[in-house]
């Protein structure tokens, strides 16, 4: 029997159908079994469920012929949307012995996702805005965690107004994207429980699973346990370190990777090329390169200036970085293709094994990337 | 009725089955799709049919109380899939007049998938390596298309050697990514239609849907036309350019960006930071632009060497860029706050929308990225 065009796409419209509703079961199932997590107080993020669950359906896909990485790619963007959905429905409280939790920041981005996730937990929440500080006796009293989450250039003034409002069995914590003079000032003006946390992600998740949160200790870390516990009841990676391993580590990873967005922005727009004739020729990943470059600049430029000021020593590496690319210059105008050659091949041994699983990670990102692409 | 979450786990596991079927059984209503538009000669993309599958899956799924942007990225994601599967049953040969066609290269990376895609069109396809040089005059007798496709160092030397070996009818092309100068020697060398193509491209691409081929006129456009039509049946989509356009973008899209990528990761290597801490700390954006910089050294170092040493204009912009890098560095040391708000103000302007539209398509991009994570 041959159908025509048109019959097939009509054919083809009704399986599309059938897949939302087949989609739409799953996220009431997941609804059940967020039900039954939350009473239970199981964790969102289950790393060996979620292989299992992959590896099962990529077996399948090879039996019925179906690319095996069509299958996984299909089930893990469910997934998101399916510990997304066991949000909903709460999660068990697991210090129902906290009266009150105070969220200093808490209608920011990042601060009101955890109002959300402590409040779904059944906590009590309170949210402390800047106007708020003639309340402060009445707001951290009986506050058995204080979380300060507040622009990095206002921490260590708020952290400074904590003097003599907590409780001695209070847990106090702040999110900076510094770790070392915050938790010093924390362990000054605090002499209970102290911790310094770093979620990192931006306030545009729709869930916590797999989400890293760093954890540096201050001081009686078995009294702030539970606050790690139940971030990892959401569904949070919870990952220790020293201040200083993450200062230093957050030198390369915030302070010259976005000096180095900002500057190549900056330098594009006084060149001023068009930026429409730029999208058009763009390949996919010069594409992804220039979205890296300009979602920078939809952003707080004072967040940036200050991470990238918040320490000397990123000055000092930013400008290491400067003589690197001087050099490289002085390279390229000699001509010199070998020594060119030479220094790519002493990087890829650098990067490892990652090199060519950050090609394979990026080729399958490119692609979905340009899966979007109308 | 209260399930265990073992029994909903069994019920999640069956959903996901019929899941698989439902993708199954789209891919073979897509594979008669594909049978239909080869014998009509119907281009494999249509952005309005594309548009208008997933405007209607997007109402069914609020209809439904389901997200989406779930059923839009699920769509998408199985559309990428069903234009390869498309691919499987071949194109239409809009030129059966040709009787030959040889690709220069043809064994390499993009040589290969043109290879495929013309034998797969019905065309008759010789593959010309730099061993077969001594066959010349047997294997150029009678092509209707010449493709050079080899390195980009080795371009200028290959369109020599083809001197008084094409019929006055053939179509010689060229795939380099700089177009000025292989454009002006294919003239020199051929009297016949001549064009240069780019294709914006990896070899990794699993289908043509949507992928954009640059062209530059060279001689008789009319009768390179077919090339074209051919291309754009694939999938792919053909923009035109003069080669001065075309080049003077190619300074900022491959030139400074591989550059600054290449400096960046030889910085890295010889500050040599511990990779496993900074992975182990990555936010998902830091992971993507690390992603970024360690897939480069995966792959030839002599391309990008190559690229970047094409032309004296490149050098000027790299420069222009490092000039740029010290005076932010200036900025900075005197940290002057003010200043650097300014810029960056400047900056999001000449971005204008697209700030805001990266902003969302990398937010989007970076939850799929982190789908994937175990």
């Amino acid at each position: 029997m041959n159908l025509t065009l048109d019959q097939v796409r009509t054919q083809i419209d009704e399986n599309d159908s059938e897949l939302l509703k087949v989609l739409r079961r799953r996220l009431e199932l997941v609804k059940q079994v967020g039900l039954i997590k939350s009473k239970e107080g199981t964790p969102v993020y289950v790393p060996e469920r979620e292989r299992s669950l992959i590896d099962k359906r990529r077996a399948q896909a090879s039996e019925l012929g179906l690319n095996p990485d069509l299958a996984e790619d299909v089930l893990r963007r469910v997934m998101r949307e399916s510990y997304g959905a066991e949000n909903d429905v709460g999660f068990k409280c697991l210090n129902e012995s906290v009266k009150k939790i105070v969220i200093i920041g808490g209608r920011g981005g990042i601060g009101s996702i955890f109002t959300r996730l402590f409040r779904s937990s059944g906590y009590t929440v309170e949210v402390m805005g800047h106007r708020d500080w003639d309340r402060a006796g009445e707001i951290f009293a009986g506050a058995g965690l204080v979380v300060v989450c507040v622009p990095i250039d206002r921490t260590e003034e708020v952290i400074g107004k904590l003097q003599g409002l907590l409780s001695p069995e209070c847990v106090l914590a702040d999110f900076t994207s510094i770790k070392t003079n915050p938790v010093k000032s924390m362990m000054a003006v605090h002499q209970g429980p102290v911790m310094g946390l770093h979620p990192m992600f931006g306030p545009d998740i729709s869930n916590m699973a797999k989400q890293v949160i760093i954890s540096v200790e201050g001081r009686y870390p078995e009294k702030c346990g539970w606050v790690l516990d139940q971030m990892t009841l959401w569904g949070a990676r919870i990952k220790k370190f020293s201040a200083a391993e993450h200062d230093d580590a957050m030198s390369y990873i915030q302070a010259l990777r976005h000096f180095t967005t900002f500057s190549y922005g900056v330098f594009l727009a006084k060149e001023n090329p068009d930026l429409d004739v730029l999208m058009e020729l763009s390949s996919p990943i010069y594409r992804m390169e220039l979205m890296m470059v300009g979602r920078l600049f939809a952003q707080d430029p004072v967040l940036y200036a200050d991470i990238i000021l918040s320490n000397k020593r990123n000055l000092d590496i930013i400008e290491r970085y400067s003589s690197e690319i001087s050099r490289a210059i002085e390279l390229l105008k000699k001509g010199d293709r070998e020594a060119f050659i030479e220094e790519f091949r002493m990087t890829k041994d650098f990067f490892g094994p990652l090199a060519d699983y950050f090609m394979s990670e990026s080729k399958s990102l490119i692609a979905k990337m340009h899966d979007a692409k109308v």
